[in-house]
C-alpha cells in the first residue's frame, strides 16, 4: 500500500484528501477496486483522527481503496480543537456552509480525476462519515446531483459525482428545530447523562443542544438557526430516489446526538424506497468509531457488540462492490 | 425436555399455551429459568407453524422456557387457513379485539400460575413476536398495565402481568390510517411487487392494504377502521416508560407490512427512553421467521445476511436475562 495526500483547494493548504492506495499483486484481483471516502466526525471543529486513518485500514483490509477527507472544519489540523469555546476565536468564514459540501465533492471530483493512477472505480466510490462528517456525507448523498454543486467544483457532468452508496455512523442527519417537538425533550433529557459519563473532560461533551450551537456557529455563524438554515444542513430533508443505498448505524444510548437522527433518516430513505441497512444497537455512547480498542480514547469506547458493524457493513458493501476477479 | 399443553380458557379449547420446559440437569445453573412467551403471525386468521415450535426450540437451545401462544384467530387451528376469503366465513365476534391481546395477558398468569412447576421466573419473561404476532405481542407490551387488562383475566396485581423484555420480527406496528401521510403512498407502491415475489400463492400474499384489510376484518368486523379504532391496535402510540426493553428487527425490502412500521414503534421507544436494539436487513421479503432452511415454505425465505437477528437477539437478552449459575 501506498499512501499519497494532495491538497484539494489552491486557496486553503489544509483541505486535503489522502489515499490509501493498494497496489496489483499477484491474486485473482486484476481490474480497478470500489474505494470508500471517509468523512470523519468531530462538530465541524475538526476531523478526528479516531475517525479517519483507522477506518481507511479497516476498509483497505476489505480490499478498497480509502481516502480520508480533510474537510473545512472550524480548527485547522494543526491547531488545537476547542469546540466549545468558539467565540474566543473570532469569525472564521472559511468553514460556513456549504463549504464542507463543496469539499466532499471536490473529493469525489479528484478520486475520478486519479482513478487510473490510483487503480479505482470511481462508479463504485462509497461516502462515509461519522457524527457531523456523517452529515456531511449524507448531504453529499442525498444533494449531489444540484447542479450548483458540479458548477462549484468545475464538474462537467453531475454524474460524475454520483456516489454508488452511502455507510454513516451516529450521523446528524434530522436534528429537531422546533421546540415543541416532542423528541427535542427526549434529547434535552439525555444530554447531562452523557456529561457524566465523559468523566473527565465536561467541556468536550456537553448536550445535543451544546454540540447542534456549536455545529450551527461553524456552519452559519449564529447558535440558533432559522427553518429555512437549518432546512440545508439535514440530510433527511433532501432524501430521494436519487439518494444511493444506504448503511446506518447507531446507538440507541447515544446521549450526544440522539438515535432519532437515524431513525428518521432510515424513515425518508424507506419512503423514498431507497434500499437501507440500519443497525441500532443499545448501548454505547457517541463517537465510537470501530468501537475496539484501536480507536478508544477511553474504556467506554469499547463495544464488542458495538463492534458488530464492521462485519455487518462488510456483507452489505460486498453485496454491491465485490472485487473484479479475473478468470482463472 | 417435557412439552406440556395448557388452555388458557374455558370456553374455547383453541387457546392454548404449549410449554417447552427443560429439567434441570447437571450443570451450573440451579435457579428457575428465564422464559419467553411466543406469539405467532398469520394476520390474525392463524397462528403460524413456521413461526411458532421452531422458535420456541432456538430459545430452548439459549437456555430459556419456551412458550407458544395459539391466541384468538378467525380459523382455528385444525380449519383451512384463508385470509382472503373471510366473507365466506360469516361473522366470527370470538377473535375481535381485544381478544388475542387478552389471550396474551392469560399467557403470562398462566406462566406465573406454573412457574415452580415448570422452573421459570415470571420477573424474568420476554415476549415474543412476528407480523400480527408482534403486533399482539406489542399491545401486551406496551398497555400490560392497563387495570382492565388485569381484571379481565383475574390477576390480581397488573405488575404479575409486565414482560421484562420485548423482542418483535416484522410487527404490524403502526400502520399509517391516514390517507394523506407520505408513507401510505410508499406502502401502497411495494404492495404488488411482493406479490410478483411470492409466485403461485398470489391469494396469500397481495398487498400491504389487502392484509390490513383481513387484519381490521378479524378484529373489528370492518376492513377500514375509525381513527379511534386504529388506535387501540397500534403498539408504537402506547410506548411509554412502563414498556419493558424492546429488540426490533425487519427488512427494509418487507412489502407485505412495510419496514415503517418498525422505525416508527423505534422512534416512539427512543422519544420514551426506553432501551432498544433494532436491526433493519436491506434484502428479504416478509415472514422470514428464521430465515434459514428450517423456517422456509420457499427458497427466499432462506437469507443467510437476516438470520444474524438471532444471534443479535440472543447477545441482547443475555445482557439482562443470564442464567442464574451457582457457586462451584
Amino acid at each position: 500500500m501506498r499512501i499519497e495526500k494532495v491538497c484539494l483547494r489552491d486557496d486553503n493548504p489544509t483541505i486535503t484528501l489522502t489515499a490509501y492506495v493498494q497496489d496489483q499483486v499477484d491474486m485473482l484481483v486484476k481490474g480497478p477496486r470500489p474505494g470508500i471516502l471517509i468523512c470523519p466526525g468531530g462538530a465541524y471543529c475538526e476531523c478526528s483522527t479516531r475517525e479517519g486513518e483507522p477506518i481507511a485500514l479497516r476498509f483497505a483490509a476489505m480490499g478498497f481503496q480509502a481516502f480520508v477527507l480533510q474537510y473545512a472544519t472550524f480548527f485547522a489540523p494543526d491547531e488545537p480543537c476547542e469546540p466549545y469555546a468558539l467565540e474566543k476565536y473570532g469569525e472564521r468564514p472559511g468553514c460556513r456552509y456549504p463549504a464542507a459540501l463543496l469539499d466532499a465533492a471536490r473529493a469525489k471530483a479528484a478520486i475520478n480525476a486519479h482513478a487510473k493512477e490510483w487503480n479505482v472505480d470511481p462508479e463504485r466510490i462509497a461516502v462515509f462519515g461519522f457524527s457531523a462528517g456523517g452529515n456531511d456525507a449524507a448531504l453529499f448523498a442525498t444533494r449531489w446531483h444540484e447542479p450548483w454543486l458540479a458548477e462549484a467544483v468545475g464538474a462537467a457532468d453531475p454524474c460524475a459525482l454520483r456516489p454508488a452508496a452511502a455507510v454513516l455512523g451516529y450521523p446528524v442527519a434530522d436534528e429537531c428545530f422546533e421546540p415543541e417537538d416532542p423528541c427535542d425533550a427526549a434529547v434535552g433529557a439525555a444530554g447531562p447523562g452523557e456529561a457524566r459519563a465523559d468523566g473527565g473532560s465536561p467541556s468536550r461533551v456537553r448536550s445535543t443542544s451544546a454540540v447542534r450551537a456549536t455545529m450551527n456557529t461553524v456552519l452559519f455563524g449564529t447558535p440558533e438557526l432559522a427553518p429555512e438554515q437549518a432546512e440545508l444542513v439535514q440530510p433527511a430533508r433532501h432524501v430521494s430516489a436519487l439518494t444511493p443505498p444506504t448503511f446506518l448505524w447507531t446507538t440507541a444510548a447515544d446521549a450526544l446526538i440522539a438515535s432519532e437522527n437515524t431513525l428518521r433518516l432510515a424513515l425518508a430513505l424507506a419512503r423514498a424506497g431507497v434500499p437501507y441497512e440500519l443497525h441500532v444497537f443499545e448501548e454505547g455512547c457517541h463517537g465510537l468509531s470501530l468501537a475496539t480498542q484501536e480507536t478508544a480514547r477511553a474504556p467506554r469506547h469499547v463495544c464488542p457488540d458495538v463492534a458488530e458493524w464492521v462485519p455487518l457493513a462488510e456483507t452489505w458493501l460486498m453485496k454491491r462492490f465485490s472485487l473484479d476477479l479475473a478468470e482463472a
